[in-house]
């Protein structure tokens, strides 16, 4: 088995290639290096001798050649257009196939600035190159194991190790490569990943040298225990939101002391939002930060919570007041984990793939408004839509606030309802329809009104002081200054942040959710 | 009054005016650049036509000139040699001298790769570089008012700010430049900076759109409270290490909460190590991150914690065990405040001084040797010693690890007496003893054993098993694995970290202090 990079021209095949051979001490290869080998003459040129047909032709077979005989664990990159043949992606089965994922204006403006000019026979105009991106995207995606944004600070040796373990993982597990200012991580998702022996094979922190430190609750506990190790390295919670406390916070961290856990050591966090967010302010914190892995068996958590590197507790005056920003090492994910959720859990925590579909627009929006499962596909892509919002934007100042829409009325809901009425996602759920009435959505919040009754979730506000609400909107952590910013929408995938709302509107839009 | 930038060439004096002038909207003046143009080519050449004895007399009339009727607020670069004149260095009186510092390595690399090779007439050869450097530091560091390390990550537009700040502050404050990873800030050194309506004047951050929220301790509050402003905006907690505890940071928190504090808002801390560290956890931690500015009241405090971003609470188990690397907006000192101090505290805070004397060697460590008074020039030195050792290393993976020369031991005896039968400088004055020992330095021991004695303090450890001791340096929290990292120290100014140390020798040096 091979490591075959993939991905549009400039994209940085060649060097990522060469990077990560070197950090694994394998072989690389580069379909187009040999290419010109074997013609005597740059690609380019050949392009303009015998034309793309030729050329893909002599790219199809010198490729299949490749990754049929291809040394195990060598490191593979494929010309950008040689996966449009269908023997080729064929040939790819049975290799790890990674797909350096970049934006087009930026894979332009690289190819434009490639020494001695553009070389590339189909970079001649922007247009052009725009369009031949958006035929191939789904192509790479839909070959792809794994997914790493460029440009990322994305450490060969970390991504070597990532992709070693994903090749250890079960077949169809997938890898996201996670990057923000202050870290970047591997993100694996597949059926399977959380049993005894497998979750150990992919870890992706080294455990002879770092112990893991496990924090759960004991529903979790319960259901998991065998695939935990060893007892006595083990916190165990109470279930539940009453649990994201100082009170428990401080039992972690006086366990961690007690237990001798050294910032050589990491924490592992096994469980929805709560245990995410406690396990990862307490590993954000104990002895000044030591790492930690998620391991979400929540969807709320599996779609949302684990990624990004926002944890904290609540304050009995509001929620998530108490917090700091740490990335996890990682982030194991195994749909076959949300078999054991109920039921109720399960549909309040769709209301964030919802809300991430309404963000991400494209696919994953036609995917769930007609009904998609939120299988290992829609946690893929709500994980990705995520961590590209995050990339840029880790402390929440601009392109990350997208990630809020419906949740400041959420909040407030939650807030005033003393978190007891409504489970988060439920009060997410009025949240986004509050926000599609101020976007001025009728049809959109309609069909997604729809969508909440469809999965049992409440469409109308009960219990609940309309004023209280407007009150605890107001007293929002988002607020800067007098304004709380708000997140609109005016199409699947288009979304603006920092808008601000006319306090009518606002009263307006949370009446009718109680009327 | 203007802003007059010196400093050996290389330091980028003609770049960081022009760019300093603009955040301004300032005139900028350079010397160089007019020199060259009264002498109708570049000053190279004058030195090549004429000599340096006429360039300098040339130099020294515009230069007098250029101060004598410099516009208010401009920004003017002088030639590295100019204040060799005494003539200048008396016109600078009255202006704010601003050294831009850099080490002499790195300005021979910066004068080579100047475009078209260096230009500089006294850039010849690196040993003549370094002498010459070596020759001018000394008067550079007396003319200045402010010292901003180059290469910083300085943002033109926070200096200015600064230097505006400075320009307002008390005749004789001196102005620090602190640059880390994770944010820069301008640290303020004066006498009489801490009275009402001074302090506002030189407020790092714009109070009209940041509330001030302070936290401080009741004997701070009693002595300072005229200076604090609304008590509305104010926590006090009781004083003492006792107060560093997770339950008066939920106090902290609660209280910012209810009050209504906003990301916008910033917390003041007014007082000694546990309320800086422990507002600096709160500040770090609410919401996820507010600015703090630090007013640190304490010896201990003014030379060391306030500096670096080092925050954080005890747990029961252990010292400092919660907590968060959170860099201040800005450190504001007053020296004076520290005549409220009871001796045994300045005395016990005094050993600071001694460490980052020790640290740094040279002129501090010679002035603290013949007993020098912790005043004003004292502290800044300390300061910049200890900011230094930061900026490259913020989070304590290499060099800022030498601060800790001294506290290794330090903690141990802290931890097995219960925080209570020693002053944490108490403590650390053991810890030096120790390490010298351990460094192999018996004279050097000896002279600090007698430093430590004059100020009334400690060489013999009592009330402690060493056994005891050991065991609680067995579990420092630095420790990596089994090993606990040492700082040695070969002679002052030269001290080595992540030094292992034989568990005889550690014994041994411990069972000295009890005997």
């Amino acid at each position: 088995m091979a490591f075959v990079l993939i991905g549009f021209m400039g994209a940085g095949k060649s060097t990522a290639a060469r990077e990560l051979a070197a950090a694994m001490d394998a072989e690389c290869l580069d379909s187009d290096e040999l290419l010109a080998e074997r013609f005597g003459h740059p690609v380019a040129r050949e392009f303009e001798l015998h034309g793309e047909e030729s050329f893909r032709a002599a790219e199809e077979e010198l490729v299949c050649g490749l990754l049929a005989r291809a040394p195990e664990r060598a490191v593979i990159a494929l010309g950008g257009g040689s996966v449009l043949s269908g023997r080729v992606r064929e040939a790819l089965r049975g290799h790890l196939t990674v797909l350096l994922d970049i934006e087009p204006a930026l894979a332009w403006e690289r190819v434009r600035a490639e020494p001695g000019g553009p070389q590339r026979p189909l970079a001649s105009d922007p247009d052009a190159f725009r369009r031949l991106h958006a035929e191939r995207v789904e192509l790479y995606e839909s070959l792809a194991d794994a997914i790493v944004p460029v440009p990322g600070a994305c450490s060969p040796a970390l991504l070597a190790r990532a992709l070693i373990s994903l090749s250890l993982a079960p077949r169809g597990t997938r890898l996201l490569w996670a990057g923000s200012a202050s870290g970047q991580y591997p993100v694996l998702i597949g059926r399977g990943l959380l049993a005894a022996g497998v979750t150990e094979a992919v870890w992706p922190l080294d455990r002879t040298v770092s112990r893991a430190f496990w924090v759960t609750d004991e529903h979790v506990a319960a259901l998991h225990a065998e695939k935990l190790g060893d007892p006595a390295l083990r916190i165990t919670i109470p279930p539940g939101e009453e649990s994201k406390t100082l009170a428990q916070a401080e039992r972690v961290w006086r366990a961690l002391a007690s237990g001798g856990v050294t910032r050589a050591d990491h924490l592992a966090a096994l469980g929805g939002g709560v245990v995410g967010d406690l396990a990862g302010f307490c590993a954000a914190t104990y002895q000044r930060g030591v790492p930690v892995v998620q391991l979400p068996t929540t969807l709320l958590a599996q779609v949302d919570s684990a990624y990004g590197g926002k944890t904290g507790v609540d304050l009995p005056e509001a929620k998530n007041y108490v917090g700091a920003y740490h990335q996890p090492a990682g982030v194991i994910v195994d749909p076959d984990v949300l078999e054991t959720l109920p039921r109720g859990e399960l549909d309040a925590g769709w209301v964030e793939v919802l809300k991430t579909a309404l963000i991400a627009g494209g696919a994953l929006w036609e995917a769930v408004a007609e009904g998609a499962r939120a299988d290992e596909r829609t946690i893929f892509d709500c994980a990705r839509t995520k961590l590209a919002a995050v990339a840029g934007d880790e402390r929440d100042a601009g392109r990350r606030q997208v990630l809020n829409l419906g949740h400041t009325v959420g909040h407030a809901i939650e807030t005033v309802t003393g978190y007891a009425r409504y489970r988060h996602g439920e009060a997410v759920g009025l949240g986004l329809l509050a926000t599609l009435r101020l976007s001025g959505q009728d049809q959109l919040r309609a069909q997604v009104g729809a969508l909440l009754a469809a999965h049992g979730l409440p469409v109308r506000l009960e219990d609940a002081d309309v004023d209280a609400v407007l009150e605890a909107i107001r007293r929002d952590k988002k607020r800067i200054g007098a304004d709380v910013p708000f997140v609109l929408l005016q199409a699947p995938g288009e979304v603006s942040y920092g808008c601000t709302v006319p306090g009518e509107e606002l009263r307006a839009a949370v009446m009718e959710l109680a009327a």
